[in-house]
C-alpha cells in the first residue's frame, strides 16, 4: 500500500473516522496511484480506519483502475445504475456502523453530498480537506524528482518558444509549436493552458493566446508548465523582441528585482505573507504597486495549484520540503505586461528553484 | 442583455425566487457571454428577479471581463479579501430582503456553499441545476450553427489524423499532428484531450494515447472534438490499418448496425431509453453485448458533456432541437476495441449530424 494511504488509514483511526469519500481525481491518484478524469462521471476512492479500501469507477474504467497499480477492490457501475447505492452497500459491508464520515468540502458538490447523506442519513459529516491539504504540503524526495523533471521540460518548453519567435508569427502558432514539439518527445499533458501573450495582450495577467502577432520592440511573456509523472511545473519568462521601450524596461527590472528578493528570503521560518511583502514593497516603492493584481504565488505539486497561498497577511509559516511559486507582475495598459516566475521547494536553509532558464532582461 | 439571462431572470420572478449565484463557468458564458476559466479562485454570476445583475471575478480578470460583451457591473476582489464578505455585500445592497436563494447543487462545492449559508442564515435554497439544463437542452439556431462549425472542424481533425497514419508512428505522435494543424489553423481548444488508440489499446475505452506504434492490420480509433465560438463537438472514427482479422471487421460492422439504426431512429417523441435500446439489442444479438459497457450517448453544447443522458431505462423525450451523441462501441480484450460516434441535432422529423467524415469500414 502506498505510504500516504496508509498514513491516511492512520489518521483516521486517531480521529474515529470511520470512513473518507475522495472524489477528486488528483487526490485519488495522490493515495491510490490510479490516474483518471472520469469528467461528469464518479471516481471514488473510499478510505476505512479498518477495513481496505476500495476503488469505484464508472463500468468503462474499471479494467484500466484493475490493472493500475492499485492493489485492493475495484467496483464498477453501468451508466444506468444508481452509483450511490452501489458505494453505500459496499461502504456498509466493510464498516457496519458508520458514525463519523469525512468528505472533501472544497471538492465534493451539494448534489453528491445530499446523494451520500440519503443513504447515511444519521451520520456526523466532517472534512478532510485539511488533513488532505497537510499530506500534499510536505514533499517526499520522489515527489521533488518528479518536479524537477517537470520543471526541465518547462526549460524545454522555453526554449522551444523563443526559437519560435519571428516577426509576423502569432501567440496561438507559438503556443501550437511548444506543443507540438512536446507532444512529439513524449509529453501528454501541460499543467493548463500555455499561455504566450505579446506586447498589448501581456498587460491582462490572465490573457487567452490569439492571432496577434509578434512586433518590433515588446516584450512576450509565456507562461506554461507541463505534467510530468502526475506532478506539475508552472513557470513565467518575459522576453524583449527587439527593444521594448524604456519604462518597459524599466518595470522589466523591478519585477526582476522583486522576484529575486522574495526568491533570496525563502527558507522555513518566513510565513507566507512576509515572501508577499518583500516583493511587493519593492513594486510599491517603484510605484506601480496598484498594478501588482494578484499574489505572490501558489503552492504546486500533483495539482498546478494548491495549498498554500502566498500572499498578503498571510501568517502560515513555510516549511522545508514545500513547493510553491515567486511570480510577481506589473500589468500596465498600454505600456507592458512582465511577469517572472519560478517554482521553488523549500529546503533547510533557502530554496531550490525548479527551472533554470535565465531570469535576467534578454532581447531576441 | 442576452436572450437567455432575460429567460431566467423571468423565471427567478415567477418562482419568487430573489436572487440565483452560479459559479459553473460554462453557465456563466452562457449567460454572460464572458467566458473564463478562473482554476481555483471564483468566477460568478449574481442575477436578480428584481435587479440588474453582476460579475464577480478575481481582480486580475476584471479588465477582460468589463471588455468583454457583458454590459453590467464587475466586480474584482483581490487574492487576501475575502470574495464571500464582498458578494454578499452586493446582493444585499440590490436585494436587501433576501428570503428565496437558488444555487447550483450540481456544480457548487460543499465550501462554497457552507460560505454563502455563513452571509445568508435565514434564506431557503433551491437547485437551479434543472432550470440551467432545460434552459441549455434545446439549441436555438445560433447555437446550432456553431456547433455545425465545430463539426466541421472535427471533419477537419479526422484528415489530419487519417493523413498522419504510417507504420512505426506512435499514438501521441498523432495526436500531437492533430492538435498542432488544428492550432496552426485557429483552433484554441480541444473539446477533450484527443484520443487516438491503436490495436489493443483501443479495446479499453477510455484509454490514453502512448507510445504504442501503429501496426498493419489494425484498427485506429479516434475519439476527438473541437471547441468553436464556445461550443462543442465530440465524434470518433475507427479506421482500418490495412487488413485486420475476419473477428475484428465483423464487430466492425455491428457496431456501424447499431449506430445507423440509433440514427435512423431519432426523431422527437422516442425516448432515451428506446435510442439506447435499439443499439443495445443489435450489439446483444450479434452476442457482443457484455463488451458494449457504455451509454449510447450523452448531451452536448457549450460542454461537451451535458444532459441528457442518452441510456438504459431512460424515459426521457427527445424534442426537436435538442443535440446528442450517438457512439455504441464493442471492447473485446485482444480482439478489437470499435466505436463509432456522431452528434446529432434533431429535427421535426429526424436528425442531423454535425460530422460528415464516412463511417463505412474504410482501410488505409
Amino acid at each position: 500500500m502506498n505510504k500516504q494511504l496508509t498514513a491516511m488509514q492512520k489518521w483516521l483511526a486517531k480521529q474515529s473516522i470511520d470512513v473518507a469519500f475522495i472524489n477528486e481525481p488528483n487526490t485519488i491518484a495522490y493515495l491510490s496511484g490510479y490516474e483518471s478524469d472520469p469528467h461528469e462521471r464518479i471516481l471514488a476512492l473510499t478510505v476505512f480506519a479498518g477495513a481496505p479500501p476500495f476503488l469505484f469507477t464508472p463500468e468503462l474504467e474499471k479494467e484500466d483502475a484493475i490493472n493500475s497499480e492499485w492493489d485492493y477492490d475495484v467496483y464498477g457501475y453501468l451508466d444506468n445504475e444508481d452509483p450511490w447505492a452501489l458505494i453505500a452497500e459496499q461502504i456498509h459491508s466493510r464498516s457496519a456502523n458508520i458514525k463519523n464520515f469525512a468528505i472533501e468540502k472544497d471538492f465534493l458538490t451539494v448534489r453528491r453530498f445530499e446523494q451520500l447523506q440519503n443513504f447515511f442519513p444519521t451520520v456526523t459529516f466532517s472534512d478532510i480537506t485539511p488533513k488532505i491539504q497537510s499530506m500534499k504540503l510536505i514533499k517526499t524526495t520522489e515527489e521533488i524528482n518528479k518536479m524537477m523533471e517537470a520543471g526541465k521540460w518547462a526549460d524545454r518548453a522555453f526554449e522551444i518558444g523563443f526559437n519560435a519567435l519571428k516577426e509576423g508569427i502569432s501567440e496561438e502558432e507559438i503556443v501550437a509549436e511548444i506543443e507540438y514539439q512536446l507532444k512529439k518527445e513524449g509529453i501528454k499533458e501541460m499543467s493548463f493552458e500555455t499561455m504566450v501573450l505579446t506586447g498589448d495582450n501581456a498587460a491582462s495577467p490572465h490573457g487567452t493566446p490569439g492571432k496577434r502577432q509578434v512586433q518590433l520592440n515588446e516584450f512576450v511573456l509565456f507562461d506554461l508548465g507541463v505534467v510530468y509523472n502526475g506532478y506539475t511545473s508552472d513557470a513565467t519568462r518575459t522576453i524583449a523582441f527587439g527593444e521594448p521601450s524604456k519604462q518597459a524596461i524599466e518595470i522589466y527590472e523591478i519585477v526582476l528585482r522583486a522576484h529575486n528578493a522574495a526568491l533570496a528570503a525563502v527558507k522555513p521560518g518566513i510565513s507566507a505573507g512576509e515572501l508577499d511583502r518583500i516583493a511587493r514593497e519593492i513594486i510599491t516603492e517603484a510605484g506601480y504597486g496598484t498594478y501588482f493584481t494578484h499574489r505572490l504565488g501558489h503552492g504546486l505539486g500533483s495539482s498546478v495549484h494548491e495549498f498554500p497561498s502566498i500572499m498578503q497577511d498571510s501568517d502560515f509559516i513555510i516549511q522545508e520540503g514545500m513547493c510553491f511559486s515567486i511570480e510577481p507582475g506589473i500589468y500596465v495598459p498600454n505600456v507592458a505586461g512582465v511577469r517572472i516566475e519560478d517554482c521553488v521547494v523549500v529546503t533547510s536553509d533557502g530554496c531550490e528553484v525548479f527551472t533554470h532558464t535565465p531570469k535576467t532582461y534578454t532581447s531576441i
